[in-house]
């Protein structure tokens, strides 16, 4: 695509990240949307990213239409940056594009000694309570927190009672939801995954209001505000779509995708091997938890990818024959080799 | 109690704002707890509060053991005077005890043209994701944002499904709670608001796993974190209970309950103007959302509590005859004269 060759290896090291940790959904199966964006010139691949606004502690970064990988990984180094010298860092980012796994900018903290936290608003597609208004992405929060010899805690999550991209794999395997996830454009609950092509919408973690949905809807809003108010892209409905088979909108508010980025230096609070030795004594404290009967162990945000990741990295990924025939495609198109290795 | 009257003061202040705001569970109902606290020497009202680490941005706070209304607001102060130079501030406090209100501290960043962040961590009554055991408190989140013409933007969260007072309610009641807000000591579901006294808990946000209850556990575990981890506050099922017929456990794992606190300079991002101006724009989009039929009108975070503060402002605010009477014992016991205007 004419892409210089650091950011075509940013954003592959991202695609790679998600497919690792055992998030496909975020992984290859992107590039297809990614190449349409390029084609339709929706995504520029040579952007001029740029610091437009900045304060010891902040910076205000425009993508410049860049793939969201490019514009998110500058944006957590200028945070990382800011970190060393103020204590924190905190971007905001406009103009950009889908970034993939919001974890992955979040974990660039960890080799500084740092917690990194990513957000970005999304596609509009979920409602906020009461409503059957689309004006919310899946908006996720990541966090990322150092520590000395247990895994670092990760969490990377959506502001929905499930990622968008279960609803696609119930939907493809003609399997109908459990009912809190979604409703019809009426607003009566149901559980048909497709509901979101018949105006249909998703709800906010907590489902419905007497289950506090009201406070889902409240951290996406956050989110929103952060990745998009204080940067200058498109808020809530404006966020422009992130696949080339829907326009952009002719309304818009602002510059792109936003997102938001923080870095927060551990010996700017305390020395950062004591720091990390709590946070090894929270995880175990977390980790010994009692299980209800017949349930899992309890979970440490991350510990579930860090599974994965170790077991993809050994035995390698699968991709599903539909992505590899698209990559295929594309490769053709761009008259570029195309081998797979078994 | 010997508290100086300006600790006094800002005490009364937080109390009150709960009564005008229409959260009298952390209003004027507080205030025996904090009285038999302070009997019990587990509250120190002279308190040498003081930063003990810092950078640009950042503070660690040490409360000495003072009533959270005090250790909140000078760390709230602090974080806004960090915020002045370095574009935002933050605070990790530890050492303090029940802070009222989160959102009363996020609130004092407005009129400097900030954004404002509270979070708390809280007596252990919630069970992590797939447990029985009571780790996290019901550990809330405020953010308020400033607008232009329209009422800020304030959102204060619990991250359960519901605030712990509302269980008491219903229990005084004599009423049962809908299913997902609480479970018994095996893990089953119940109805029952007093299994908490029977070795039961309160679930996170999303209330089940298929429903994202691990998304309110990372939630209330970042609360947690940054609370308690950063500053050296007791983390999760180490919180001090905030009522005096509760013990103090022995196995502390740092000092008193823990806070964090934030403070953004909008003009760290852009002109305070053209950003308040956006606020409003998107208070008006997300209030001109259409509402699901039979529903009542979609909310802006903080409009309910602002409702009610006018008509309280104005009217009045109600107190229980048990709260009044315990008001006048504590009256008695302190030789201070108590009077009702009715």
């Amino acid at each position: 695509m004419g892409c210089p060759t650091a950011d075509a290896e940013i954003t592959a090291r991202v695609f790679m990240a998600a497919e690792l940790r055992g998030l496909s959904s975020h992984g290859m199966i992107r590039i297809k949307d990614y190449y349409q964006l390029w084609k339709a010139g929706r995504i520029n691949i040579k952007p001029n990213i740029r610091i437009v606004h900045e304060s010891p502690s902040t910076a205000v970064v425009d993508g410049d239409g860049a793939i969201g990988m490019i514009a998110a990984t500058r944006s957590m180094q200028i945070a990382i940056r800011k970190a060393e010298k103020a204590g924190t860092g905190w971007v905001s980012t406009r103009g950009s594009n889908h970034f993939g796994i919001a974890g992955y900018y979040a974990m660039m903290a960890l080799e500084h000694n740092m917690i990194g936290i990513t957000m970005t608003n999304a596609n509009p597609l979920v409602a906020p309570t009461f409503s059957i208004s689309r004006l919310l992405g899946t908006n996720p929060v990541a966090v990322a927190v150092p520590t000395k010899k247990q895994p670092p805690f990760i969490a990377d999550f959506s502001t929905t009672p499930i990622a968008r991209g279960k609803l696609a794999v119930a939907e493809k395997k003609g399997e109908k939801t459990l009912p809190g996830y979604v409703q019809d454009k009426n607003g009566r609950t149901s559980i048909d995954p497709a509901i979101l092509k018949q105006g249909g919408s998703m709800l906010t973690l907590g489902g419905d209001y007497e289950h506090g949905s009201h406070k889902g809807y409240c951290m996406s809003a956050i989110v929103d505000i952060f990745s998009a108010v204080l940067s200058g892209a498109n808020f809530g409905p404006f966020v422009p779509p992130s696949v080339a088979y829907l326009p952009v909108l002719d309304n818009k508010v602002g510059e792109g995708t936003g997102h938001f980025f923080g870095a927060m230096r551990i010996d700017a609070w305390q020395k950062a091997d004591t720091f990390k030795t709590k946070m090894d004594e929270w995880i175990s404290t977390f980790r010994n938890a009692k299980s209800a009967p017949g349930m899992p162990d309890v979970m440490i945000p991350g510990d579930p990818e860090s599974a994965k990741e170790k077991q993809n990295g050994s035995r390698g990924i699968q991709v599903i024959p539909a992505v590899l025939s698209d990559l295929k495609d594309i490769a053709g198109e761009l008259n570029i080799e195309f081998e797979i290795k078994q």
